[in-house]
Order: C-alpha cells, then structure tokens, then sequence
C-alpha cells in the first residue's frame, strides 16, 4: 500500500487537512496517510524544510511526501515534484527542498504542468493530491511535468566558515517543541573544520566547551538523586538528526524554561564556534 | 472499507479522541478513521458547521462523519442521524448540521433512539460509535431512530439584504489558522444580488473594491521582487468553499499580522457591501 | 492488523511523531498506528499517566501502546515493557504505568535489554518501534528483555484520609481541554469512605453538597431556555473515567471561564472532601 504523508501549514483546526484527506482516499481508496506536521509557522520555508529533512528518511523507499506550504501558484512560484533519494517530494518551488537537495541530489526535478486542467484556489488538495495520486499509482513524473536543471535555494541554510578556519558562524534554524534550540551546524560539517581541535561554542553570552552524547550525561549519578538540581541547566548536544542543538535538561517552557526561552535564544540568532589551537 | 470521520472539540492533548478511535477498532477491526478537526472550540456550533461543511464533500460517498460537540444528551439536546448528499452525519441536534442543511436538503433525519441501553457520561465514545458502526456495517437509519422532519436552526448563517438589493450585511462566522476572517456571504448569493453591479466591501474602517481571485494576484510582477511591499498587505477573495473572505497576503499572525489581527476583526463581526449603480 | 498506539509530549510541530510512524511503516507494513496524545506538557509524568489510563482500555485486546515522555535511557531510566489486561505498553520505568498498575496487576514486566545493538539519541524511533514491531510480529517479551518485579512509582496518585474517616484530601492531577479540573479522588475510593453520608467538597473556597450524574443534571429545565443563565455555573461529576472532577456548565477558558480559570484551581492544588456524620 502506498504512503503519502502531508506535511502543511494548515494548523490542526481548519478543514484543509481534513478535505486534502478526503480527496485522496476519494481517487485512491487503498493508501496510507501519515500526518507529519500541519503546525509549520504560516509560510515558514525554513521551518517546513528542517521538519520534512528529519522525518522523510524513517519512511519506506517509494513514500509520496506532500509540503503544503505557500502552495498558491504564480509565474514566480511553480509546482514541482521531485524524486531524491527514492522518495517523492510534492511541493511549490520556494526553496523548501533545498535543505536536503544541498546533501543529496535530486534523481530527477519536474515543473508540474497539469494546471491547464485544473482552476483552483486550493491547490493542496486539487494539483498535489492528484499528482500524488498518479506517482502512488506507478506514474511517471514525466507524465505530469516537464523536467527542470534546479530548484530555487533558501538563505542561511549553510553555516559561515572564516578564512582561516578558526570560526564557524551558524544560525538558529529551528526551535523544538521542548524549546531546544537548533543550529545549521550539522556534525560531520563541524568535525571537518574542527579537525581534533578543543572548542567555544557561543550564543549571546552563554558559552559551552563541550558537546554531550546525550542529554542525561550532564547529570552526576554520584549525587543523590534528591539533592541534584539539574533540570534547567543548559547543554550542548547534535540531535538525532545530527545538528548542533543548545538544550537545557528537561526543558520546559512552562516551568523550568527552555534554552529558547532561558536564554532568549530566537529563529535566525547567531551561534559561533571558536576553534583553540592545541599549543 | 467504510470511512468514519471525526470532528470535535475534544483538543488534541486528552484521552477523548484516542479513546474514542479504540472503541471504533473494537467494534470494527476493518474501518478508516480520518481526523478532520479535535480543535473546535468547546461548544463553538458555528466553528463547528463551517469545518463540516467544507470538508465533507471532498470524502467518498458513503462516509460516516462524527460530529462531537456539545454532545451530551438531554430533554432539549438530542441525537441525530441525518442522510444528506449520500453522507452520513451523527451529532447532537443542536444546529451543527443547519449551514449544509440550508443548501442540500437531507434524504432522511432520524432522532437516535437506543440510549435506554446505554448509561453514559461520554456520548461520542458509547453512542455515536455504536451508531457510526452499525451504518459502517451497511445498518439503516430507521434501526437505530424514529425520522423526525426538521433539525435545530442555528441564527447569522444568512446574511441580511435590505428591501432595495443595494446592501448586503453579513457576519464573520470563522476566522482561520492564517488570521483570515471569513463571513457568512457566499459567492452564488453576493453574485446574484449583485447583478454585475460595482460594491464596496466595508470591515470596520477598511474598504475593498476588488475581490481577487486568488492571493496572489495582489502582486505587481512588473516591480522587482527585492522591491516589493506585500506581505502583510489586505484583500477579498471567495476562498475554496466560495465564501467572501476577507484576507492578508502571506499573512500570519505572529509575523507580519492577519487580517483578524491587523483590521481587529473577531467573530460575528459585521462585514457590509454596498452596491452601486452603474450610472 | 496490529494496533500501535502513540502517547508523548513531542507536540504537534516537530519531525519526531512523523519519523516514528515512518519508522514503524518501514518495519511493519501492515499495522495500524493510532495517535493518543503528543500534547503532553513536556516530561510530565502524572499527565501522561492520567491519559493512557483513560484511553487504552477501549482498544482491543493486544493493542501495543508505545508512550514517549521522559524515554531517554541512563543508569536511573530504564526501558520497560509490560503487559497488563492483555494490552502491552513500551515506555521508560519513570513512574507513567504506576497509576495504572495500582488498579490492576501487570502480568509481566520486564526490563528491555536490546540496547548494546543499538546506538541511539531517539530511543522511541530506535528501542521503542523495534520493541513495538517485535509484539506485533507474536515476539514475546522475554526475548527483548529480563523480568523484574515492580516498577518505580510516582507520588500523589492515591488522595489521603484521615484517621477516622470524615475526610478525604485529594489533588488535582489533570485539567482537560475545557479548563475541568480533574482530581486523584476516584468514584469506588469516595464511595467506600462516603458510605452513604452526606459530604462538602471543597477547592479554595468554593464548596459542593452535590455530585450530579451529568453536566446538563445543572439546568432547571422549567425555566425558560431564554432566561437561563447556566453557563459557566461551576458543578461536580464523577467524570466519564470515574473521577471526582470540578467542572463549568459548557466551560470555555476563552469565552465563559473554566474551573480552572475561574476558581484558580491548578495542578496539584487540594481538594478535600468532608463527611458529615448523619444525626
């Protein structure tokens, strides 16, 4: 059974999800449907990008992606879908790909142009769900677009590196339900610069000199439980999707704070790294 | 397989909706459960029958809809099963069903009549399911009710015209997860008060004398797009379920504001159109 | 077709529920996975417990509840797996399953001991769905792990009484999505210390003589619908769990108030519960 996933910035309370659901099992009745996220900021490029990059991967090979974000079609903002990496990936042309295309390179880029059919103020539910459709029927792409060299870039999804390799720059590109704070610095980028080296990792005036493996190495098993005061602390780790993420232990925006919160910590704010020379 | 949906203001962090999907599996191993909205807010009717009534019509006929608000049983709130377009819609009579029973005229309408074998304090889970289940089953109507001739109005789903057709008053009747606000005024019935006359559309001091046909055609392609100005910027269009919406380009509340929030736009808000002669 | 249920504080947003379901796709192609909640306050122990205790036992017998919160292994979290009236549930030994084991014996617990195959910071994604998968396939649980006896408890779950029974003191251990605040104070337990006297709840300074059977048991239905005035009258209920829960008639924090938001009553704030002696 085929599996298309949607991943929107529809919200959980409208009917969008809902009738873009409908549609499909409506041409198809046989697939599966998987909710991603539809709680992507209105618009947020970057966001959806980081989302889809971190979850696509967990799926079987074949699965159908849907990104319904800024799909409204225009002459600067075009459908397309793309096969990477043996997944499919349906989505306007706004850069949303570019976060994964930048590590593996697309099989194959088409310009959807089944449109001439079809007029539509909801172009989710009526160009991606039948191109979806066709794909999990064992479609080509070629049936339903033309083929394209490249797609449009984001900004500041690659992390500034100095001359001297001394420095990396990276931005805040995500934060996390627990309020954690992620980077653009992903681990094998920044193990390449570091080359061995020790390290500061500096975000506003909060600095770190060590990633943990895991969030719970920062607590000390040797004091009794009762007398830690741990939740709250601030730490360095690459999250399980590899990137450089400033945490804090048990974190909760509600109660102890968040690294976001904590230390005001927003989307875009500069993280940097400063390389030591070992004498 | 049958198709059962579901549409409530249960929220998304309780136990209600998983609870609600076990007894569905319990009772029918081989069903499609499909969530439209759990974010309703509590007892909002109105919220509730807009969501309904755009979203059903893109499901398969035949599909089964749950509608889970205000759903406790009492001498003046009643359930109901209602046939209508070859859908199916279990709720409580209390005006959920009136907005799409004001445009399609339902097939069949029975009060459901099996509680005196179900003690209960969680109506949805006990009773709605064993009714969705039984229809599932290929079960008739008449089984489980009495056919009653007419459901519960809700008020302000019509908007007024004055005597002399030159005034439209309607209502804000939801407001979506973009901060779009939208009214009770539909296209079929703004056109055929119209009658190809020029309007003005009045919200609080704002005013429209263009309905756009989609989002994007507020922007000028001529001007650069580092020179453009438009996010944040307002406009009419008839959404995908044809009502008159009163919206903000690439809006979101939290960034470059919405409609709702930039115009102080809110629930049963009035929102008039003046037709003028043409001279 | 299996059953795996979710239960987790990753909210709605993040890549984290999308990759488990995919991960779980990937595994097991024919398996149905069910969302309970993902909008537990992060880590919140109690929360998750009150949840799963009210949702699982209206799945089938066999359904395999996975519940995220908390999960990150060290020498003080172990991963579990227990099965308990014929359900199965995959969580960390932090405290989540105590509530339910206090009503009902588990059949077998034990603690997972797969992990020196794998290396993970996603021990739901990584241990959780291969331990899930494994129970689905027919796997047993001595194979992915060894027996042990008990399982850490959580504090607060049980309400206190006092030496010669006139009074019990409870907490609040849950508020729901309609600001109803539910207590630890369970309808057999009130009974067995009530024996048929009379009793004044108390929360702040807001009593109760009466506990009705349903929400709308509030309303006069003599007095004309139109001159009411009901809602956000505050009352007591058994809940649809069995639990002593402070609610508002048709409750809505953003429109009428709530329990919680009228009475200020919050998590683990008392509510006590006085027996009067019958002359």
């Amino acid at each position: 059974m085929a599996i298309i996933t949607l991943t929107t910035d529809f919200g959980e309370k409208d009917h969008f999800v809902g009738a873009t659901k409908g549609a499909v099992y409506s041409e198809l009745p046989n697939v599966r449907i998987v909710d991603i996220s539809h709680s992507v900021s209105p618009f947020n490029i970057p966001e959806a990008a980081y989302i889809i990059q971190n979850a696509y991967s967990s799926f079987p090979k074949g699965t159908i992606h849907i990104i319904g974000i800024d799909a409204e079609i225009n002459q600067e903002n075009k459908h397309i879908a793309i096969k990477l990496d043996d997944h499919y990936f349906i989505c306007a042309n706004n850069g949303i790909m570019s976060m994964i295309c930048s590590e593996i390179a697309p099989e194959k880029i088409v310009e959807i142009n089944i449109h001439d059919k079809i007029q539509t103020s909801f172009p989710v539910l009526d160009v991606f769900v039948k191109v979806a459709c066709h794909i999990a029927r064992g479609g080509t792409l070629e049936v339903i677009g033309k083929t394209i060299g490249e797609i449009k870039p984001i900004k500041n999804i690659v992390p500034y590196v100095n001359d001297d390799k001394t420095q990396i720059i990276g931005r805040v590109i995500y934060i996390d339900n627990y309020g954690n704070v992620i980077t653009n610095i992903k681990r094998g980028f920044f193990e390449t610069v570091q080359k061995g080296r020790s390290f500061e990792i500096s975000a506003r005036n909060y600095k770190f000199r060590k990633i943990f493996k895991k969030y719970s190495d920062l607590i000390d098993f040797t004091i009794p439980e009762d007398k830690r005061h741990d939740e709250g602390k601030g730490l360095v780790v690459f999250n399980s999707g590899n990137f450089l993420e400033i945490a804090v232990y048990k974190s909760n925006s509600a109660t102890v704070g968040s690294a976001s919160s904590l230390m005001g910590l927003g989307l875009m704010d500069t993280v940097s790294v400063k390389f030591i020379k070992t004498p």
